[in-house]
Parts: C-alpha cells; structure tokens; sequence
C-alpha cells in the first residue's frame, strides 16, 4: 500500500512565501507564542504522527468499517490506540485557550493541519473535527460555568463532541425540525427528539460525548427563529464526578459510500438532561459558529482528497510501463515508457497539482481572516477580516470539495482499470471525497449562500472590496507574469454579479439558476488569484538566487497550466450563467419523464 | 427501493422520430422481419423483464457481491435463475444469425436494449455483454467448423464466453503480452498464461464458458504484431459430448468500486487447448471486432447510468420537502415545497434529462450505421457506414460513459446527504458507472483513437463529411430553432481538426495534449446535432397536432437548455486545445512533488 507524505514544503511555501504567516502570527494578539520555529516543529511532528500512525489504519478502516451491537459503535481496528496517541501527543489542544488548558496557538494551524489528517486518514479525521468544532462554540458562547464543566476534558481530547441537526425529514431546511425541549425546574431542558447523519454520535474512543443539540422550546415560534441550542452529555456528570447515564441512544449506524471507518449516527434523546447554550431561539445563529467553522475544514478536506489522488496517481504515473512516448522512447532500456510520459496522463497529474495547490494557497489566505477575525488588536480590521471570511467560506467549501471530488476521479483514471480495484485506495478517495460537497451544506446551498447572503444581500460591496484588491495587485505587478490575464477577471466577476442581481429584481429564480456556476466561476478566480501570487513569489526566489531552483521553476510552470488549461472553464460558466433560468425552469413538473 | 421503467417512449421517439428506424430496417438485407410492432413488442417485453426480475436483484447484489471458493464462483442470489429465465425468453439470440438458432434482427436492437439491462443491473449485464461478444466475433471469423462447435450453444445462452486481453503488466499495451500458445500435433495450441480483469471468467450461471484468449506463438514477432487469438473452453466439448477439464482456472476475484455482482476474475491457463480463431499474429485485428462491439456496448451503458440517476433523482426531488420555492410557495399545504422547485436542483435534473436523452439519440444514430455496415445490399453504403462507424466510436464511448459518471453524480448530489446511503441506490448508481470511463479503453485511449486514427491519419475526409452532413442539416433546415447555432460548431470542429494536425507536425505531444478535449468537445457537438434534430422533429409533430403535446413541447425545452447551458463547455474545450502542449509537458517527471 502505498504512503502519504504531507505536503510540508508546499505548505511551506504557501504559508510563507504566498500568504506572509510568520508576520501574520506576530501581528495577532498572543501571536508572539507562534513563532516560525515552533510552527515547523509541530507541522512536521504531526505530519509524522499522521503519515506513520493514521495513514496506515486508512484501508483497513474502509474494508472494516464501523460496527454496532446493541447501541454500542465500535471503530475500526487501531483507532482507539491511535486516538489515544492523538490525546496524549496534545493534539486536540492545539489552538485552544489556554485558560482551559489549551496551547493558545491561533486558529489557523488547526485548519492547516487538518488537511494532513484528513489525507492520511478522512474516517478517523472526522472523530477529530466534530470535536475542535464544539471547543470553538462552547469558548465563543458558553457561559464561565458550562465551560468549566466541559471545556478542559474536551481540548484534552478525554471527551468527544457531535452537533445534531439534520433530522429525518429536514437536513438544509433546520425550521422544520421537531426535537423538543421542556424546561425544567433547575433551570436544565428534557430533549427529546431523534436525530440523524450524526457524525462520531456514539464510539468507543472516549468515555463520554457531548452533544450540541438543536431543539425547540414548548413554546418558539415556527420555523427557524424558534430553535435553541442544548448541550446534552450521553453521560451528564455528576456534582461527585460520575457520570450518570442521560437517556442518549445510537438506533443504528448509516451504511455508507465511503467514511466508512466514521460512524454515522441515528441520535434518539429521551428526555435527555439538557442546558442551554446561548440565547432562546437563537439557536440557529449559535450553531452558525460552529457550521462556519465546520465548512472551513470541510474546504480543507476537499484539498486533502485532491492531494491524496495526486500522490497516489504520482507515484502510480512514474513506475507503470505502457507505450512509448509520441516523441520517442524515454525509458529505452525498458519494455515500455512509464506513464507520465504521455500528455493525457500529464493533463490529469497537472490538473490535480494547480487546483491542490492552488486550492491550499487559497484556504491559508482564508485561514488567515479567520485569525484576524479573532485576533486583530483592532475591531476595524477584525470587521474586515470577518466580512471577507464570510465571502469567502462558501467559495472554499464549495470548490474546494468539488475540486477535491474531481481531482480524486482524475488520480482513479490515471490508474486505468486498477484504479476500480480496492487495493490501490484511490477509489476508496473518490468514495471518502464525495462526502465533501453533501455535508456542511451542499455546493447549491453554498452557492445560494454566496451569491444570495455574501454577495446580492450587501449590495456587492464585500466583493467589490475583494475585487478592488486584486485590481490593485494587477496594477501594482504588472510586469508579473499572470497579472494581464488576471485583471479582467476581476472586472467581470463583479459585472457577473451586478447582472445577476438585476435579473433576480424581475425573477427570483434568477439567483438560483446562476448559484452554483458563479460559485465556481468564483471559485476559479479565486486560484487564478492565488497563482499570480505563487507565481511572482517564485519568480523573486528564482532571481534573488535558491538552492531549489527546481521547485520555483515548478511553480512558474504551475502557474501557467492553470492560466491555459484550468482558467478556461470561466468561459463556459459565464455563457451559462448569461443564459440564465428560462429553460431551467420551463418544464412542469410531471413533464420530465413520460 | 426505488423502481426503474425502461424509458420505452424516449426510445420510440429517438428511433423513430429522430433516426428514422422503421425505414432504416426496411431497407436493410433480411430487414424485413424487423417490423415495428415485433421491435415495440420486444421492447416492452424485455423492459418488463429487466424491470421485474433483473432490476429488483441490484441493490443486493451489490451487498453481497460474488463469492469466490476453492476456485469456483458464485454469483448473487437471484442471478443463476434470473440468467436461466434470460436464457428462457430467447434474449441472447436475438441478433444472431438464424443458422445458428439466432433470430436475425439486426444488431442495432441488440444494442438498444443493453441500454435497459445495464440500467436495470449493470452486474448482470456484464455477463450477457461478453455473450454477445463472443457471438459477434465467432460469427465473423470462425471457421463453419468452430461456428458449428461453439455458436449454437452461446446464441441459446447454455454457455457464456469472455475475452482474455489484459495481463498484470499490460491493458493498453497488448503488444506487450506474454501468455504462450504452442502448437499441438492435433493442430490445436497449449495455452499458457495468466489473464486479469476478466469479466466473467468463471461463475455458476452456465456450464461452460469459452474464453477467447490472445496469446503468442512461439516464432512470434515481438509487440502487437505477434499475438493470435484462440478459442479455450473452461470445459473442452468432446465428440461424444462429454465436457472435459482443460487447465482452465480461477485464480481470484477483484475487490471492486462497484459492479460487485459481476466476476471480475484472474485466469489461470496452465496448458489448455485452444484452437486458433482468425489467421496467427493477426489475433489484435480479430480482437477489434470483439472490442469495437464492446465499446458502444459501453457507450449504452453511459446512457443507462445517466438514465437510471435522473428517474431516482426525478423520483426524489418529487417528493422531498424541503424550504420554500424563490417565487413563493409551491405547496402552501405543506410543510415545505419539494425540491424540484429550486432551480439549482433543476439544473442538475436538466442536465441529466439533456445529457442521457441526447446521448441514447446519438447512440441510436451510431447503432443504425452497425446495421447498415453490416447489412446494407450496397458496397458503398457499407463502407460509407463503417467510416462514419470509425469516426463515431470512440467520440460515443469516451463521452457517453464520461457524462454517465457525471449524471450519476449529478443525480446522487439531488439527494443531499441521503445520496451517500446506501440504501437509496444512487451512490450504487455513481460506484458502478465509474468503471465504464476505464475498461474497453479509458476516455483518454478513445480520445487518441479519435483524433490519432480517426481524424488525422485520414487526413480529417471522415469528419469533413460528417461536418458536412451537418452544416446541409443546417442550410436545410435553417429556419428551425437551432440550426443557426449548430452551424458554426460544425465549421469549428474541423478547424479544430486541421490545427491540432498542424501543431502535431512539430511536436508528436500536441496530439495527446489535445485529445480529450477534442473527444469531449466532439461529443457535445454530436449532442446538439442530436437536439436540433429532435426539436425539429417535436415541433412538426405539434404543428401537425397530436395528443401528446407535454412529450413534444418537453422536447423544445429540453434542446433550449442544452444549448443554453450545456453546449457552452464547448467554449472551454476550445481554449484548452488552443493553449497547446507546453506547460503540460514542460516539468521534468521528478519536479512533480518536493
């Protein structure tokens, strides 16, 4: 089976040379402790930890899956040990606060880093997620008792933790969910409800669970201004330390595509013994904080799978002998060229590199906002960093997971008919990455998120703001290799937006029908961004003088693969979107089929 | 579990409003028994069969998979009695020649209908695929001997056949295959060798299978102009009936994405007797006969993939209920509208609906050259259709099994996060398209036979005539909807053609650069000839007055919204082509990863 190595110059020369991390931590408040060292230090001990402990549980976990036995869930074979390593390498306190015992690195590193586990291993990458996604809630909203009482044993990874949400009937549409909450006379909640899709809802990784719960007080208005959020331990901790049963129950576990190694949870609360998190019927909002993270990660994911396939369909490309290059043997000793030496194999390689790695450049430049957001020393720059996060986190997790979905198919294909056969892994990365754009939101509802929320909703000016900036990057690098191509891009995504915002006064449907080719129209734009970025930075190394003139070389290459074969797709989205939703929305409903 | 129905009126429209098949038929040799109430008879028969018995055995055959023990193969429950009905209700012989127990119908009707067998259960249909292979092939090269000693008992289905190609070191590169054959003083051959990915290899639907295996002689020239073609049973029919074992093993079984139900099996031949079919070191040639049927058979089952999402997605997206419609409620009774409001959601009906009832037109097109190919009185008409046979191949197998993953994929996003149960079938659906873009030749071998052979070593004559029955299409009918569009297209193509040849003059890699974007801008092409014609055909029919005015006017819709939103990928395609080799190729092989 074939080893993953984490892409640690890549994010690297992502995080320093594109992005300006090092001045970044500096920059935040309590930033000094991140210092470039100590970041090093901890990228290449977890890249370790994940290449040599998880990586090599990944197949296993596919073919083993999870099994449930009289509500109990049991993960695959070797997961409880390597999560117990994960507690005890410190890992889940990474960027926590260290008031409740966390190292109070900034945010950032957390995502980064999740794209190494995600990679290695997506199943037991997502025991990981569910709990960072409930430190960072409980910190944002939790009053100083709830976080007393669940916080440290969280970041020190002695817990776990789930959000409930999607019940059978409703997923995207959270207003019409039926989970009850009666108050009680201690001021606690009695939850009673099922939920489903429940990620790591019940396992054997951790004494206890703590479950974010979405329910509806007896008397909340309908719909979505009526949900509370409810913190509900499977086993509520007593004022003695025991940990006293709470009426939380696993009916069954989903059998799925992929993630198989992840238990996927059908939730039944009875009268489980609840507190409020937050406000009443202001639920929703709460959760956004841990949904908006959530879909940060989930972008990140979407890298890992594309970084995955091109590893794997890589080292596949390099040692496969068949046919011989057009222009001439290349391997004349042997029977047959290896594969990468003919162009299709070479656009499919080429292809998984500049959206992998333009992708990873992208969510570092987000990751940063994200630090800014919670960091900044001013509130004006924290507003700006908020607000340009907000635009963005739809673009990321919706391409982001595309991207990763495609690129994931193209490392399969390079494999021929061995990629169809299990024992390779890159079909269980196709199954694992088509998770990605389902979960956290679809790519529609994204899309819809983008151009309705982030975009239409503040009149264009969080994209404009955007746009401006990379105008002003074009003019202030226009000897650079990319900018010309790049500046016009920024002029027509607004244009895009304005003439889709004008459409929509006469028909509604309008927004819908242009989403998800803008989001990826974005989406392209955004890498196109981050390519000139690469580009110039590789450009000035390669002229000040590097002992890795190879690398820098590669990176100018990469740059103009993306501007002359991945760039392109803007054209059709455009004539797509242009044509908008007549046609789309003709057809009655029961005229589709006949 | 969901149901499918044979999309009957959809065919009947392609093949007779569109293709033109009643009089296609009529005019073939021996055409004649191919009346149209006997083709609408079958059709609806066989849709009946597939339907009830073959489609309500997939889901659990992808469950339980095939079991493999001490050498023998067991297929899922329910295949051995629904194979022996198939075998009951004639459907093996339907296209083979009455000599032989076939019922003459021509080829084409075959073809059709695997389209509804691969939607009703592609396992399945993989061990009817090879069949008709073998049939086809014996029937065109056999000596009267071998036909009399094999073809009669494959045309009644009493035993089932493969063919052996691939080796583990050698898919695409046969030249490089190593399994020997040595002449016997019988005039027989030992055949000795080890083949994988063999589809069918051993199970326990017949008792015997005949394998067509190449294989080298032992003065053989090296590469592809040293392999032969032999005729090995499982079991070696002798004159007195008795079947004997001939060396003839399973060795394993794959572990597989999907088409779990279909064996896909390593083969052992240790000294098995086989009789040579064809002329020795020609066996590649004879072999083509087999592949190039195999390949539109694969192209039917893009088609059916597509099919078999969008009627689940339809289904789905139905009667999902789920947040309210941009233009107000839809369903005020409800709790929420279903899906199928949203436009995003249309969109990805939409396009499954264009793409899979484009791509089955198109098919059709393809199928009626077969027949005329084979069964036209005139020489010319015969070769005229095997050119355009040549030409239409490799564009109908690398994009109709392309946009059959992406409908597949397309139909599991309507779904949301229950796409990714497998419970619903869709995720089934997508794991099981996915092998049809790998086996027969992967997109990117159809994409270098499309344009390598195809187009340039002619010197572009079989495209320019395509081109130039369109570009009459298009004056002839230039007043209906979308000739005006379609024009232009057909000149682009062949300039297209003409610059990839130019380039390619001096760089041998602009051609592998190029082609598949060439095949897939091709097959859009291909698709919106395809819609122009059907809408032609849907507006006379309402202008003519019918009672079926929803089917026609859905037509007019349907070939709007490819144009609109589908046919702009072209534009893409074309910028892509144009970008050219060079930053595809211009990275060393070890500059890949740092």
């Amino acid at each position: 089976m074939s080893e993953y190595k984490a892409p640690l110059r890549d994010i690297a020369f992502s995080m320093n040379e594109v992005c300006g991390y090092s001045e970044h931590y500096r920059d935040l408040i309590g930033g000094e402790v991140a210092e470039p060292d100590l970041i090093n230090t901890i990228c290449s001990e977890y890249s370790r930890f994940c290449g040599e402990v998880l990586h090599p549980l990944s197949r296993n976990a596919d073919e083993e899956g999870c099994k449930f036995t009289d509500g109990a869930v049991t993960t695959p074979t070797g997961f409880k040990d390597a999560y117990a390593h994960y507690v005890e390498g410190g890992w889940p306190s990474l960027s926590c606060d260290p008031e409740h015992g966390g190292q109070g690195l900034p945010s950032s590193l957390g995502l980064l880093l999740g794209e190494i586990t995600c990679a290695a291993n997506m199943s037991f990458a997502l025991y990981t997620g569910g709990l960072s996604g409930a430190i960072e809630t409980l910190a944002a909203f939790g009053s100083p008792e709830q976080r007393e009482a669940y916080e440290a044993k969280l970041i020190k990874g002695a817990w776990n933790a789930t959000m409930c949400l999607t019940e059978p009937h409703c997923g995207t549409d959270l207003g019409m969910l039926k989970t009850k909450s009666l108050p009680q006379a201690d001021g606690s909640f009695a939850i009673t409800g099922t939920k489903i899709f429940i990620t790591g809802g019940e396992h054997d990784l951790t004494e206890n669970i703590i479950h974010l719960v979405l329910a509806r007080l007896p008397d909340a208005p309908s719909g979505s201004k009526g949900i509370s959020l409810f913190i509900v331990p499977k086993l509520d901790p007593q004022p003695d330390g025991e940990l006293r049963a709470n009426g939380v129950s696993c009916g069954s576990i989903e059998h799925k595509m992929g993630i198989k190694g992840s238990a996927t949870c059908v939730m039944h609360f009875d009268g489980s013994r609840g507190i409020m998190l937050g406000q009443p019927n202001r639920g929703l909002a709460t959760m956004f904080k841990f949904i908006n993270a959530s879909r940060v990660r989930a972008a990140f994911q979407g890298v890992a799978h594309a970084d995955l396939g091109f590893q794997k369909s890589l080292a596949y490309a390099r040692e496969r002998l068949q046919m011989r290059a057009a222009s001439g043997p290349a391997n004349p000793e042997g029977p047959a060229d290896p594969i990468i030496v003919h162009p299709d194999v070479r656009r499919m390689l080429m292809t998984q590199k500049v959206l992998s790695e333009g992708s990873r450049a992208m969510l570092h430049c987000l990751a940063k906002q994200l630090d800014i957001s919670e960091l900044a020393s001013s509130a004006q720059a924290r507003e700006a960093a908020e607000r340009r996060l907000d635009l963005l986190t739809p673009i990321a997790k919706g391409f982001a997971t595309e991207i990763g979905f495609e690129c994931a198919n193209h490392a399969l294909q390079c494999f021929g008919g061995h990629g169809y056969i299990r024992e390779w892994g890159v079909e269980q990365n196709v199954r694992d990455a088509r998770i990605a754009t389902l979960y956290e939101g679809t790519t529609g509802i994204q899309a819809l998120d983008l151009i309705g929320r982030k975009v239409l909703a503040d009149g264009g000016s969080a994209l404009e703001e955007y746009c401006k900036e990379i105008e002003a990057f074009c003019v202030d690098e226009q000897d650079s290799p990319h900018a010309g191509e790049l500046a016009p891009l920024a002029r027509e995504w607004k244009s895009l937006a304005q003439s889709i915002g004008a459409t929509a006064l006469e028909d509604p449907d309008e927004v819908g029908a242009a989403s998800v080719q803008f989001l990826m129209y974005s989406g392209y734009v955004c890498l196109a961004y981050q390519w000139a970025q690469a580009a110039i930075a590789a450009s000035a190394a390669l002229k000040a003088g590097t002992n890795e003139a190879d690398f820098y070389s590669a990176k100018l290459v990469s740059a103009r693969f993306y501007f002359q074969h991945i760039l392109p797709r803007t054209r059709s989205c455009v004539v797509a979107i242009d044509a908008g939703a007549e046609s789309m929305m003709a057809l009655p409903e029961d005229h589709f089929v006949f």
